[in-house]
């Protein structure tokens, strides 16, 4: 194969397509306004159904595929050299109870489109290319997220994981798997790391679309700090009480929920802090409550300034419970530290996208993904395309077909650039 | 009678503490600190069990005791000359579910306590002294909140209360009344009005007690705004969305939580103002909220500043809305303007308190009480006794014993200035 040739491929952006709104129809969710969403919760028939589907076209296409104990599907397609490590493509299909056609999925069909176009123009790669489904991802029905690729890298004991119930059914995620047939033979963890690990995935945000730009260059994944607080106050007469005498939690829960939003501002950057849940007890109209509960998540991509963030609440906190006379209780949900990609991988993934005409930015990622797993292991990067209204984990989640076919074209060249021996 | 035996008149104590100790038994609530509690709702079987020890205790004082339509009862202690217009003492004896024994009977029961201390004491007045109980002056199973009182003055038609249906279990207020035996033969409302109402209230708030007052001389009832605001922004992923990008409804929840503690504190004086319910959705740690529902309930004496305050707070929401790109829907829950009582009458009991030795202090009433209804049809004011720790609609509801007499000894001597021709 010639470099020239390998340069002016590209995938065909309708296959692509149409796989994405076949296997969306397994646990469609038709939405009053047209919309087409999906549920396919991990472990769950709609789920085998999917596996099924993806399973047979990897199979049409030639691909070897193993599935391994924790229910990860690996398709090879081999290269000049199967003795060489593969370059691997994925990402999940489960999906959250109201999710959309293109969170995971695109990942993994794109991978398959990666490997089709390979196989139509005749083009062998020295590296085989594996295609990745990996088990749960998404943590909507077994705890915690991103359990699959967790176990493939080794980052959590297999029996564990096996053990895990589901917050639905209190079902046993072994058991499940086994029910739905994908309690496979081959050892996890992974015997040996890929060579590179590429996902494509929908942005979830606003960023792109806001900004006009295709490609998102993922430069890692933020880091992750769940705390959530406890304000006692006295609860009283809304009437009675005036306001000198008033130790409102309400009031305190307020000052802090603006506080995240001005620490979040005098750290700038990639710093975002959210208030998502907010509860008042006993919560009736004319009663200062006497205690809210309320959480508050923290992310940024550098270490030591979401360690600064966390600095400010605690001292906000402190401050704010002194002056109105409440006790605020601090307890962590969940502490992730930032996760940076592979620098040459990023560079290649952003001088790809320009090569192929596309605007790109640089960005981290807010959610977390199965590539930073896979970054413990191999050096790893991931492409970002537009999300229509930031939205994802909504049936209304689109990203329109040019993107798709952008960011699979992006995969395309990325493999073919990583697959040389 | 000569006047210097009349100003030495007091009640008995004990007698009054006894019978709120044997009322507080029906419907009693035991808390595991010894707090000792009563769930006494509107027309249950423990309001008429209480109703029937009241009535029995009025009966035994050679009152004559009428029923009428609704369910209030009014006993009448017969005067020198019947043919004037009696001197009204009254309140409740319905509970809220987590409620004290003092709330209400102990205007009820002071009243008795009036009435057998003139009978001891041979004194006859020149105007009848007669002792009401309303029904459902809390509205805590039939709403509105007095209800009775409401009925009794003409204020709400009869027909419409008895069709009111029970928020627990949907009974309709007039079987209720049947049922128990309380749907009497006495038209309401009632034919003609009192020549004066007092009520012995407890405070029900912190303010006496802060201050080391026996005595509040009640000048009136705070008007009372109550609004329910929707906000609604743009869900969103707290990890995937930069700050810039929001339209947190929660954000704007905060801002206008403390915005309102602002606004009391800008009008000053009797203003309050509260936010006592708060509901986020979807209420996940990390999303970015949909919608935020909240409640803010105003308060103040002076309608003029309570129009300013509620004013002050539309603007706050619509500043908030535009900045935050979010929409703010406001919805009235309800709106009474402020009651101010006679002055003679607040004058009156200024003065006997002071008279009798106790530190008094001028004050509003924060919540609704039946003496409001009365107000509109007779001169009327309120005595209130200090709540410990400001507590009520609390099984830790108490006042202290003390407090209980110097309430009462100040209704006897205010009934007596009336009570004569």
């Amino acid at each position: 194969m010639s470099r020239a040739t390998a340069d002016s491929l590209r995938v065909d952006a309708s296959r692509l397509w149409a796989r994405l709104e076949a296997l969306g129809e397994i646990g469609a969710v038709h939405g009053p306004n047209g919309e087409r969403g999906c549920a396919r919760l991990a472990l769950t028939d709609a789920d085998r159904d999917g596996r099924d589907l993806v399973v047979r076209w990897m199979t049409d296409l030639g691909m070897a595929v193993s599935i391994d104990a924790v229910g990860n599907v690996v398709a090879v397609h081999a290269g000049a050299n199967d003795e060489l490590a593969p370059v691997m493509v994925g990402s999940h299909i489960d999906t959250v109870r109201t999710g959309g056609r293109f969170d995971g999925n695109l990942g993994v069909l794109a991978g398959l489109e990666v490997v089709e176009t390979l196989i139509t123009a005749g083009v062998v790669t020295d590296r085989p290319v594996a295609v990745a489904v990996f088990t749960d991802e998404e943590g909507a029905r077994f705890q915690p997220d991103m359990l699959g690729s967790l176990v493939y890298v080794g980052g959590m004991a297999l029996e564990d994981a096996l053990d895990v119930r589901a917050a639905d059914d209190g079902a046993r995620l072994g058991d499940e798997l086994v029910r739905i047939g994908y309690a496979g033979p081959t050892p996890c963890p992974a015997a040996g790391a890929p060579h590179r690990y590429l996902e494509l995935h929908i942005e979830q945000g606003p960023v792109l679309e806001d900004e006009g730009v295709a490609i998102g260059v993922v430069t890692g994944v933020q880091g992750i700090s769940w705390t959530e607080l406890t304000i006692t106050g006295q609860s009283a007469h809304a009437g009675t009480t005036p306001m000198r005498l008033r130790h409102d939690p309400g009031f305190v829960a307020a000052s802090i929920t603006a506080g995240v939003r001005r620490i979040a501002a005098e750290l700038g950057g990639t710093q975002v802090a959210t208030v998502g849940r907010c509860e008042f007890s006993p919560n009736l109209v004319n009663v200062i409550p006497a205690t809210v509960t309320m959480t508050v998540d923290l992310r940024n991509t550098d270490e030591a300034i979401l360690q600064d963030a966390e600095g400010r609440l605690a001292h906000l906190c402190a401050t704010l419970a002194a002056a109105e006379g409440v006790a605020v209780a601090q307890r962590t949900l969940a502490r992730f530290e930032p996760v940076a990609f592979d620098p040459a991988m990023v560079d290649l993934v952003e001088a790809t996208a320009t090569a192929l005409g596309h605007r790109t930015r640089r960005m981290p990622s807010g959610a977390g993904h199965d590539a930073q797993m896979l970054a413990r292991v191999c050096p790893t990067a991931m492409i970002f395309v537009p999300s229509v209204n930031g939205l994802s984990h909504n049936i209304a989640e689109h990203t329109e077909p040019e993107h798709i076919a952008a960011g699979a074209d992006v995969l395309l060249q990325a493999v073919l650039a990583c697959a040389s021996a």
